[in-house]
């Protein structure tokens, strides 16, 4: 679907496949375009005088704001889901713009794809719901309601993967790890980049400062701007979940150097000394009453071995009180 | 107990069944609704015209806020308490919504369960009590007070929590110490997150912007807005407690890993020449005058003992010196 | 002491003990109140129409504030004073609260306990010190410059502490000098937050918000309002300093850790290949003339002798390059 | 090239070698100056009543600004460019002023040296290009337009850098991986000091604030505006990215040390007590039935090997299971 | 030099010993005032009508600020200039501070001590340099824009030190050059403090707050308000500078003690086996064909000797790849 439009009035829905006839019928109209040619956008914006740096920013990477033109509101508003990326099975945010372009007794919808949020809204005014044609400015509401609960679920998705990386950090000390942790950082900071306009963007709406919205919808946008409040709440604590993953994956390292160096000290504290000790029998001094007398004994062998045994012993239960062991 | 209704007038007090009666009463009436079903909160909603947005707000996570509608203000708030995590023996904060709508001569106060704060306030309102009866606003405040107590609360039991953490951090480096200090640390965030809001919306009623607030109420929810302002502080000095039992954490590792290296060095520095002694003379030359004569010497081999007894002695007093040991 | 009440007119000073006599005297009365019972509490608050929660922020832990009701302005300020903790050798933070009620020809000043600097003010006045009696906004500013110079006394001691544990960052790697220093940074931090909100009630007063202060007095309250900046600015310092004392106490631990392991890599690299060559001149091979033929030489043991002793200086010239030693 | 003047009205254009004679003519003009000489710079300051404050401003390090005169609205702008440094092969940002002194009919550009982003408009303005010749307000625009455009390939360049370094840091662990991060950490700073005040000058043009900019040019100027805005999005991601490299590369140092000390582990467990037993069997007792009977016994050597090989097998299939080898 | 005074009017510069003859004078006057007594600087602010307030700030450790008076504005500055330290060879940057009282057709400087950058003003203005005599205000811009070009000054010498430190950093892990770091650190910190409030206070003079700044005096002030953001800006680019070298210092005492591991445990690795070896043929099992038949080969020595060598060879290509050694 390219460029379709729809004029409502009282109880009636109309579509139409000339904007120009729809802009003209009493009532209001909503003109929709997505996939449309680069004719088709220059077609509408000449049908309602729309600025044409509006219809760029829909297509470049402008951050979400509500911006008030002599004859119209432009709201840029974007849509996330998390997609694997390329190269590797990581997941990262995929953002598409939606310009809602809010006249007195008109609204254009622009994408350059097919938006879920706003086709079922389409589909719901198409079936004449009289609970979504109370107005261009309500339908703009029934969008953004859309589009953060789209937030949402991106929101749940990252939350799981915290999960996940939590478990790993005590287990698995490779960089792969931290890299995950990073990773999750990274998409925690382009959540906020792209929550944080759009709040901005919405909050100009609930303070009713276009003309175009009516005061009895300010209060909608202002139930949209808590759900993004929260969303800015949530991102934080994530944000947090994180870094203090990050602490932990950090520390197991630590830990674990600690442990292997106990355990090394361990292994020499007991075998250096009693390699010593059969070093020390292995002389060959001789000749004389004086020199090892202890190779003449008769229990010699026998009373080294005990010897031995007693400090490995004596020293392995003073290392298991320790907890070196 | 579901929906009930308490009109007060002067110094007298009536509960009454059906709330539009209640509200048609001369004087002020109170509608209190918990557990109450669909229909009834509907019902509610109809007689006080309330906005159903507002509703859906106390069953949502939405933050605290205080918002002026065109016949009510509506003041949304949150109780605390600490209750023990599903899977583990660490404990999180429990939030609970209590809606306030505060009209010129009617309170309506709605939650999903029963609110221990808001129920002793009821239980003195029937009992006549004359020091809460003074207007829907002060009603409100006694609430606000309430919760705020609650807060308190929490504050110390997650004070009880460092405590035993800060004992903790130099004794046990394992890593359930620091997934504690990050749990408080969770805690107090989320802490701060219920505060701070509360915070902003007891000052909007404190500055009396609400038309429903009687300038004799403002120094009242000042009074409250002092101790959210205590709150918020307490949270800072305790995240700030936690950030320093981290790094007294971390730092005990680093100390032990530098003792047990110490450790292990005055063990190899000690032995490991002795078995080099020991091994030379182990070594099997002969033949020759010039060929270890140390073995023809009638005093060898207590000798090469008193040299060895001698050097350990020396490096022992060294360590020891040096605090190695 | 508990209750005393005295008035100034021109240059005459008189005391009373009743206060309302004192009140209605012509001229500006100050009552000061300290270890007062409830009823005498309540009496002043009586008198001079002092709403009870103000009397009740005096004994709750309320931040320092300036506050105007219809009749009089309430300043709440805190006196500090670093006392020994109750269980370590540590100090922490004492702080006691002085409300000051300033109306329009009089002043009330109430503490729990006696308070310094309002006791060295009483006696001038009572000595009829000009200097301080020129109403009850300037006396308001004598007791706040008097609080700021005990500010300062405690900035003073914590700058000893700082430099104490500057010295022991370097010799002593024990986790006590961390705790210190993160008990530094706790009194800092329990300071600012004492120190800051001071400084937000004296600026009320240095703009002249209250009708009781006169437009002569700002100027005094900007110089409190100087130092206060000053006290802020030289926490800020401290606690910068104090940061600085616990990197280079965490890295002195690690340079610790690193000559540790250095000695021991030394005392390795010489004794073990020299316990080798030992070891290989103690094996027992024989009946060959392939078989170790340095024993049939007349110089083998010395020589061998000499080949150790070279690779040891070798070596040792080597790590003293290295500066490993 | 040195000064240079473009006079254009309806759609013609002149240019002219006097620049007081284009200043007089009817319609617009351009004066346009580079590596211009201290006298010429004085003559445009002069014809144009251009405070010499400004021109000094181009010369030295000021950050960019719009600031109003009387007669004439002054912006400040830089051109960015990433140039290899001096000594290393590392890059650094060049950056070059250029002035705009924007009057009712007339615009002066100032800049040390040849600005590419200026030389291209004013090659399109000589052709007579319409869509640039629609006022001196316009055509700064598109001077401010070409600059970001500028700033955008920096950051490419940047971007790439850091792609580089997150390659880097598992693999190199020397500290001229860290040298580079913090290189990069460098320009990162940079570039924001850079980008920041340039976002708020724009911002002044946007608002319209000075009356040299018309109502219909002011959305260009909100169209670089949220370039800018992007711009300083992406330079906070680069430098999250840079920190996140940071540690990364932190950590792989510490899994290096880890995993070396595992090693040293494993051949110290293993081949220490492999040398007490053959050290045990080196020694001379002798000289009665109790004194090592293993040496009488037929198969003892064969025995010890086979002992020694167990214990080896058992141990390296331990800590293979442990995951240290 | 202790008080002085020169009254100007249209060209003609006039020196007075008596301050109050020389303010009755038509025309303006410049008091400069230092190492004046306190009778003296007394006498001073009577003859102006100058607060003791503000003359007492000079004296103290106040920020600098611009207040505004009934009769005149106070405008407080400092002076900036680095000294070695008592104790070490570090440097601190000492402070004076220089207090400018701006009347309508008066101007007093008043210092502890004698301050170049006014006693060079002064000596212009006494030569009657025309460029310097047009008012109080613009002799009060002249004495800011001196003393913020020593502020330079100081910025390169610390500039200076940062180049010392990074290259220091890598080459020498002795806590001394975490020390210098820390004293850089401080001294920027120093800096900060000083240059953000004299940019506040120009800021006010820049804007024309107070009517002894003319209008044409105003874009003067924006210029060295302009000089101080750029100090600013420089102050954070350095103490970014000064923790990059620091995290460079702690890492290169990191890759030391890696790289420390790494020769131990290559040399324990080459020689602990071949202990073990020749331990091994030291051993007395005799009496049997089994028991090491090795002894009795003809090349048993020489094959011992090419097998250990071999390994050795081989572990010293292995860990050479490794790039451990
Ligand atoms: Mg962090
Ligand atoms: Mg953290
Ligand atoms: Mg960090
Ligand atoms: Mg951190
Ligand atoms: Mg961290
Ligand atoms: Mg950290
Ligand atoms: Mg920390
Ligand atoms: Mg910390
Ligand atoms: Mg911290
Ligand atoms: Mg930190
Ligand atoms: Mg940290
Ligand atoms: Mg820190
Ligand atoms: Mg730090
Ligand atoms: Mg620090
Ligand atoms: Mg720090
Ligand atoms: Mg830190
Ligand atoms: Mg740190
Ligand atoms: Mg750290
Ligand atoms: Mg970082
Ligand atoms: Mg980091
Ligand atoms: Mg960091
Ligand atoms: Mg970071
Ligand atoms: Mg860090
Ligand atoms: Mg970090
Ligand atoms: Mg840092
Ligand atoms: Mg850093
Ligand atoms: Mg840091
Ligand atoms: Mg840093
Ligand atoms: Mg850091
Ligand atoms: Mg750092
Ligand atoms: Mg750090």
């Amino acid at each position: 679907m390219t460029v379709s439009a729809l004029a409502f009035a009282d109880s009636t829905v109309e579509t139409f496949d000339d904007i120009r006839t729809a802009r003209d019928k009493p009532g209001a109209v909503w003109v929709r375009a997505s996939d449309a040619t680069a004719a088709e956008l220059e077609h509408v914006a000449d049908v309602f005088d729309i600025h044409h740096l509006s219809v760029e920013d829909i297509r470049n990477d402008v951050r979400p704001k509500a911006e008030m033109f002599d004859d119209y509101t432009f709201v840029l508003l974007k849509t996330a889901t998390l997609v694997p990326e390329d190269t590797t099975f990581r997941e990262e945010i995929d953002i598409e713009s939606v310009g809602l372009f809010i006249g007195e007794d008109w609204l254009v919808s622009l994408s350059e794809h097919d938006i879920d949020a706003v086709g079922r809204i389409w589909q719901a005014a198409l079936d004449g719901d009289q609970r979504i044609l109370r107005g261009p400015d309500f339908i703009v509401y029934r969008i953004c309601d859309g589009l953060v609960d789209g937030f949402f679920d991106v929101l749940d998705q990252i939350e799981a993967q915290i999960e996940t990386v939590e478990d790993a950090v005590i287990t698995d000390t490779s960089i792969e790890t931290l890299e995950s942790i990073n990773n999750l950082r990274r998409e925690l900071l382009s959540f906020r980049k792209l929550v944080w306009p759009t709040r901005e963007a919405v909050a100009t709406l609930a303070r009713g400062d276009p003309e175009e919205v009516r005061p009895e919808t300010e209060k909608y946008f202002r139930d949209v701007y808590d759900h993004l409040f929260q969303l800015v709440d949530l991102t934080e604590t994530y944000r947090e979940l994180a870094s203090g993953a990050r602490d932990i994956y950090l520390n197991s390292l630590s830990v674990s150097t600690n442990e292997v160096m106990k355990k090394l000290t361990v292994v020499a504290t007991i075998v250096l000394p009693l390699t010593f000790v059969v070093g020390l029998y292995g002389m060959n001094f001789r000749n004389s009453p004086y020199n090892i007398p202890e190779f003449g004994w008769t229990y010699g062998y026998p009373a080294v071995m005990v010897g031995m045994l007693s400090v490995t012993l004596i020293l392995l239960v003073y290392f298991r009180k320790m907890e070196w062991l």
